[in-house]
């Protein structure tokens, strides 16, 4: 079977990974000359929207699906008449949309932060009075990495930032003071059947994940089991095939969802080393009709991402647990290029390896938080 | 860096799943039109001994490893003239040579079964009196999976081997009585450090391996560690870089060495899934100069090979700690196409599992021995 993939970063490169040992092949459409999916695939340059590259796509390829958030929806259901593309184009139609995400969040029960979206600097004087100050403005679509988002304190900085965000329908959201970040992972199979990964705790850095910590130390049993209710409400609701991720702030009182990704998602790949099947693996088996695989963690486990940096690999894989993922990619500032994992069987096992990556010159961010929990595991 | 690899089997494959997140690209001489390690890497199509062929490998690539044991050692000891080669060309000219290879065992201290080596049909009845007979006459050279190799009862029946064999130099070997088939991995970096993994047990039909279990069911922790000491030897003596795989006998009073094979090996699939750093890793960190990764073993593993049958996968996956291992090679009779690593907390626990996979219609021969020992972990 072979599997048609849009994008070809590096989730497609360890969607590829994960597959071809159950025997799939992988074609990447991508506008890019060399992704860096492109060492374990076929690849197609072309544009998301490319009409020929896509009818190639659906003609080569058995089934599709994409680990790129920004393809048009268009092309999705375009590919969605000729062939079956998982996750369902409608689950990246809403996710594509900040205002209808949350729209949709809401619809399902899960609570979030106040917003209210605008389409003209008119609209974003009401949507401001609506949500109060201080709020996010964000665009309502193509952001990632917290590109295309400004916080506004004050009234007066409503006009310009309108314009530095391209003066595009935006959507206000209150800035929510949130105890931490969290995010949880699950996944559909064609069959119906779902599971899901331990809610993960994540540092971002302006807008871009630095760290996840899995299972998320100390958090409570009762805000577990929501935030896996809360995913699984949106996986059903949408009909969903694959692994969708779900971004969480925990707030005084509960959670409060922040958005979704319909796809593999930064916050999982712990799972390659943490979990007993990771989230890759169960993506393509969820999206190629196989059953999915035992979801259950492997002790603690840290993420940390490789950002505009190469590290020394010697110097990162000599500390015990430690797990290299490079993708192959060219450096750039800001650019993830790949990350670290390191397993342990206790807290405070998992903070001396981090301590230990950090003495080595590897940026880990964040780490403050476990050293509460050292002993409570 | 650019590993070079002579043989594109399904060794190469997983070396290069194992290398790549480590940054590493792959190029596989191999003679075949489409060999399966082609699906992640470059493949150079040409004979192990074509000179333009190895010549352009030397260019291209930063170092090279084998993961095929028939490699003319001509060729390895020309490339190591051009790159660095691990492991030694040496270490695959002693394995390649079955006369040689016991030879080396006893010099190291390795206990074998009595064997003597015979090049004329004159030296072959000499041979045979001095080992005694039952024996097991081998081809020296290019044997592998049981091939080239007959078991002689009585005096009549040596002309017959001789000829059936191809009348070229052959070792003969006492047949000896043994409990069980053992094989142990270990790995040296090129810093000299070394590891290895528990030592597993074998289960061969037809001089094919069919089943792996790990660590080996009831091993007294005495010849545990006797193996461990003996490939320890190997590596030292052998100077040696990479994986190294000892294969034994466990035999009334002790063990003895029946061969050795210098790469990643069949009897170390398990260690996918079974282990924290896997043979294919370690290999891959051996070769390229980073330090070794932890090879502590997940519990009870077992290894299921897939000898010319394609299962059904989603039953295969529908078994509880099952993961699968298909090669993307062209079905054949007797032929090596994929494997099943099936991990479990308890011995019986994963005999459940494997009587699970043999009642959706995998062979699981050799499940015998787990009756005995599903207490006793």
């Amino acid at each position: 079977m072979k599997l048609g993939v849009l994008g070809g970063g590096q989730l497609g490169r360890m969607l590829a990974l994960a597959g071809l040992p159950l025997g799939l092949k992988f074609l990447f459409l991508d506008p890019q000359a060399r992704p860096c999916a492109a060492d374990v695939g076929q690849h197609l340059q072309a544009a998301y929207d490319d009409e020929v590259a896509l009818a190639r796509l659906a003609r080569e390829a058995d089934r599709a699906t994409y680990e790129f958030e920004n393809v048009p929806a268009r092309a999705l259901q375009w590919l969605a008449r000729h062939l079956p593309v998982y996750p369902p184009p409608r689950a990246l139609q809403v996710c594509q949309d900040r205002a209808a995400e949350k729209t949709f969040l809401r619809r399902i029960g899960v609570p979030t932060a106040e917003f209210a979206a605008a389409d003209t600097p008119g609209d974003l004087e009401q949507a401001v009075e609506r949500v109060g100050l201080p709020a996010v403005v964000k665009t309502r679509r193509m952001g990632y990495d917290g590109k295309a988002q400004r916080v506004v304190r004050r009234w007066e900085e409503l006009p310009a930032a309108w314009e530095e965000l391209g003066a595009v329908p935006v959507v206000v959201e209150a800035l929510v003071p949130f105890r931490r970040e969290l995010s949880v992972i699950a996944v559909r199979g064609l069959d119906g059947a779902t599971l899901s990964y331990p809610v993960v705790q994540n540092h971002h850095e302006d807008g871009i994940l630095r760290v996840s910590l899995a299972p998320a130390p100390g958090l409570s049993s009762g805000l577990a089991a929501q935030a896996q209710a809360y995913v699984h409400q949106a996986l059903e609701a949408l009909d969903y095939v694959g692994v969708l991720c779900l971004e969480l702030f925990e707030v005084e009182g509960g959670l409060l969802g922040n958005e979704m990704a319909p796809r593999v998602h930064n916050s999982g790949h712990w799972t390659l080393e943490g979990a007993r099947t990771s989230q890759f693996a169960n993506h393509v088996r969820a999206v190629t009709g196989l059953p999915l695989g035992d979801a259950t963690p492997r002790g603690c486990c840290a993420m940390v991402n490789l950002i505009g940096e190469r590290p020394d690999f010697s110097s990162v894989l000599r500390v015990p647990g430690a797990h290299l993922h490079w993708y192959g990619k060219e450096l750039r500032p800001g650019r993830k290029v790949g990350h670290v994992t390191v397993c342990a069987d206790s807290w405070g096992s998992l903070a001396e390896r981090l301590e230990a990556l950090q003495a080595r010159g590897l940026r880990v961010p964040g780490l403050g938080v476990l050293a509460g929990n050292a002993e409570s595991r």
